[in-house]
């Protein structure tokens, strides 16, 4: 891919080299995929109001996430099995993500261990499911503290897999999860593997014992409501990730973007705001920061620059983004990431 | 039909299989076939608030109508002359419904008579036009009641017939009348038999000489506004129906869906809600039983599958209504139908 | 056209046979057409609140405009050149709208004298434009009084000639001018004609000195806003036609039926109120009458009909239009034309 | 180009007649070009409310932008580089505009000199990028008033360049910029040409100095909100234009039109008001000048009539504007611009 100018550059490229099984995979979302279009739609129908004559000469785009420095407040969500889409798998997206100076979320599913993720630096985080077996569980949050994981992102919005129609039409790419060692190696379909991996019984209760095992901080990822956020950090929770998994999980929930202000709102400042879905644009990045989140997740577009050239390919779209980002932050008249306010969104 | 993922897929499937007069009987709508459309459209538009971190490992489905248990609160819509779409004509989909523990509501217009789709078991209906015969009228109530339907289901929304004009091109379909005695062997058209079964005189004064022909409860089906929804149950209704009659009646009313809270609310409890247009989805009952109704039916769905497979072909639809319910209540953080509260639905 | 079904089949057919100049100059409107759509999608946009169990069974469309009956509350609004569609040119119209007991507007462009069309019988009304010749627009006053019209209508919203862009580029058609005794007989273009017959000038004053040369009740056409609907009555105007003359005056201009409720409220019953732009319905007409016109004037929809069979053409649409409406007020519950409430309108 | 009708038969014509990378520099905009639909789209939705009955029979156009009297409240807008367009350049633009009596202003890009283009006469003003060579700046305001120049329009929605995809993919064409000595012969691309010329330093104190190198009246172009507008108005500006840079510098901003009436609102006459963007009909300057604008600007329309037949095509392309302005302000019945009221817009 040369001269990639925008993030659908990566994924034109990349729809064209993947395996239809493996593509239909990764683009599906659940039923109807009204929320898989609605994520993106949202950002593009948002208006901003810009303010001029503003020093913009030094862009400042760091900014923290629980307490660490990050050169950017981007980072890369947590997605399943990236050997799907480049034989470096997760280790491209992760030495990327360091280099770029920005946090990694490490996947339960990824088809490399966890520890050999840690291989790459930088700030990790890892996201974790309370599997039905908890001493499992507890297990892979000791594995994590041990290899230099900061934190760990819980993913609350999969008591059940969503009906993913594609996936139940094609079949699920063959899968190889590293992390668990009760799965035989020859793998099994993501349904199979879901059925051991997620627990429908899961409360607030589990995220109390959760909470009791490890001094990490944790992050509650699948928040769709402000009252779920005031839960959250109710039960402890440093951070509430809103996001509708990508539209994979239920259909017709709002774009995760149209929720951050009332999650913003009903936390008031007790715990960070994340999210992700739907973002392609480093304006959307801005857009997400003016509404009062913390940091902004890449999903999609990272593997769409992995199996486009590994980690020179999501080096090169974090690279776009980041310089998307300064751009609408200097024509906002926003120079430092703090300076991006609410009321600049319509 | 291998492996049928939703509901369209019946519907894919039946459209190559139909006559094309028979197709556009089933499939046509008054008018432009504004509310045709806007019927399933309605559905789309609505956005979800789930809630997370409830024990949604034991889904309950089961609910009652008129005091009866159901296993899920689906019902099969009283759709006319199934034996344009299969050789089992009604009984398929009251066997089918009778297995899946669902109310199934027979109509005057059946190419069975109601006596042998009792044969089917299970919670039935009787569908009812007040004929400009009332002594008819009367003796199809009597039949019904003896036959052990549990309930009357009088259409209110057909004092004359609705300008379908698919079927005023193409002709209706031939049609038998199994119920009705007085119509000939040879059948007639929709139109024709139309004559005699809707009275555009009846009036609400109608509705309490009904009432006085029968202990059976009733239904008013066809009831798009809060006001007559009010004059139902004071005039002794069991429960308001919210139908447009699958948009083949007047074009250009509401989608059904969007009409449910204003007459729940009109209600306030002293009746139960049924609504009916534009299921295709477990999702979409969910919305339904989410806004206040306590059954959600289907018409068209069933007439697909019973094309594609009769019996077997309407219980792997029911089937997969419920699957979607089961899922979506689920994900939705609702795993009773009680769970499912006004406020997940914007 | 054999058994037209909707007014859609006679523009379907009309198109067809039609000279492109003439289509042009008949389905053109001014600058980008938006008002043109407009008109007929805001009819299609409305959403109708339908009553039951009312006793409909003898539908009564009549009504009275101007103190005079009409079998129906619909008229034949002014157009201009009947020639260019049939050989029967405006007679043809007047004949069938006698037939039907409905009024028929007559234009002072039309291709047959006043007198001529008189012949027709029925209700008849005179279309008028205030010219810059006050004399010869006295004189045509004369003509249809001698003639027994029994209203002016008064066009206000052509002080001077929108751009119609479809004629700019054609050019509009040869037009003949029977009313017109200083227009020569081989006939010029429309904006030759136009230059004649329009005045810039024209204000409330000469509406006072029209008012003063006659005792004919006089209609103003072309009215958009509650005010100038206020100053209309002031000024004498015994009815006010919403209109914004079929989208070829002036674009972006609101759909008619958008406006009616405003002039009717600013009315408050002191002046008939009529509308005309987009109808192609009888559940148009019902929609018009529900938000309180007295009359829904149908345009372009009788020049196709026209094209297709004349008299008899007109007829036939004309019969359509009335059991569109029968059928929309049965399904309403509104057996009257007085039955029909701004509440069935949303 | 014959008889064009309209400004889209200019730019279709140019369409076909450009070099693809000067049409992909002409037509792009930044990003997902969200913006540059927008203007235009804005425009198309708006509806007016028409007054009749008004004496229309003497158009009056003029008006007077800073205190000097033009003929039709409209301008043309500082667009760069005309010679890619036509060999006569930034000349045959400027002649037109003087000869149809409104004002001119001259880029800072241009391709001749300003002095060059002073010799169309007319009323002209400048356009001026902050540069970060102070002292340059400071000469080609001095050059402009000793040309003539009447007003200096500062551009501040570029403190950095927009993310032109089109440009990033094609290359902009090359330059050449007649008034810039610094600037090599030989030309460079857009982009270097910008790291000289913008400046993302530049803030409210530069306006005051600016301010106090000259006693020409400035205007402030690019500012989109009330606030911006309100603080040029405390830093001595003479007008503010509202401008989004025609979508090629941040998109997702809102139309302009629609930010004109909060400007308007915030300067509560303090200072003029003019728009840019998206305008390509008399309609458009007619409803921007009801929303409070003093004068509208036309920019891409102006190089698609260069393109067609250099200061001949531009001329024609005012014709029609004024034109169809004169149409619009006599069917809203409004004969003097003053008559173009806010209530006339929804």
């Amino acid at each position: 891919l040369d001269n990639p100018v925008n993030l659908y550059d990566f994924q034109t490229h990349a729809r064209a080299r993947l395996d239809p099984q493996v593509l239909a995979y990764l683009e599906g979302g659940a039923l109807d995929e009204v929320t898989l279009h609605e994520n993106e739609q949202a950002f593009l129908r948002k208006r901003l109001r810009p303010r001029v004559l503003r020093d913009v000469s030094t862009p400042d785009l760091t900014s923290t996430v629980l307490g660490r420095s990050i050169a950017v407040p981007v980072g890369i969500a947590p997605t399943a099995q990236h050997h799907l889409f480049h034989a470096d798998a997760e280790l491209a997206a992760a030495r990327a993500a360091a280099s770029a100076g920005i946090p990694f979320v490490g996947s339960t599913m990824s088809s490399i261990s966890l520890e050999e993720i840690a291989q790459a630096g930088g700030l990790r985080w890892m996201q974790l499911y309370i599997q039905q077996d908890r001493v499992l569980t507890e297990k892979l949050v000791q594995r994590a503290v041990a290899a230099g994981y900061k934190a760990l992102v819980v993913t609350v919005d999969t008591p059940v897999l969503g009906r993913r129609e594609r996936d139940l039409r094609l079949g699920s790419p063959r899968q190889t999860y590293a992390n668990l060692d009760d799965i035989s190696a020859e793998g099994e379909t993501l349904a199979d593997a879901a059925k051991r991996l997620i627990d429908p019984r899961i409360t607030w209760d589990d995220i109390d014992w959760l909470r009791s095992t490890t001094s990490l901080p944790f992050v509650l990822k699948g928040i769709m409501t402000g009252a779920d956020a005031s839960l959250a950090v109710e039960h402890g929770a440093a951070a509430v990730w809103v996001s509708n998994h990508g539209g994979r999980q239920l259909d017709r929930l709002p774009a995760t973007i149209d929720m951050v202000a009332e999650v913003v709102d009903a936390l008031a400042g007790r715990a960070e705001v994340y999210v992700d879905g739907g973002v392609r644009r480093g304006l959307d990045v801005a857009i997400g920061l003016a509404l009062g989140a913390r940091c902004v997740f890449l999903g999609r577009p990272i593997l769409y620059a992995l199996t486009c050239d590994g980690e020179r390919g999501v080096a090169a779209a974090l690279r776009i983004i980041e310089a998307e980002l300064a751009n609408a932050m200097a024509l906002l008249g926003a120079p430092r990431v703090a300076d991006l306010e609410r009321s600049m969104v319509v």
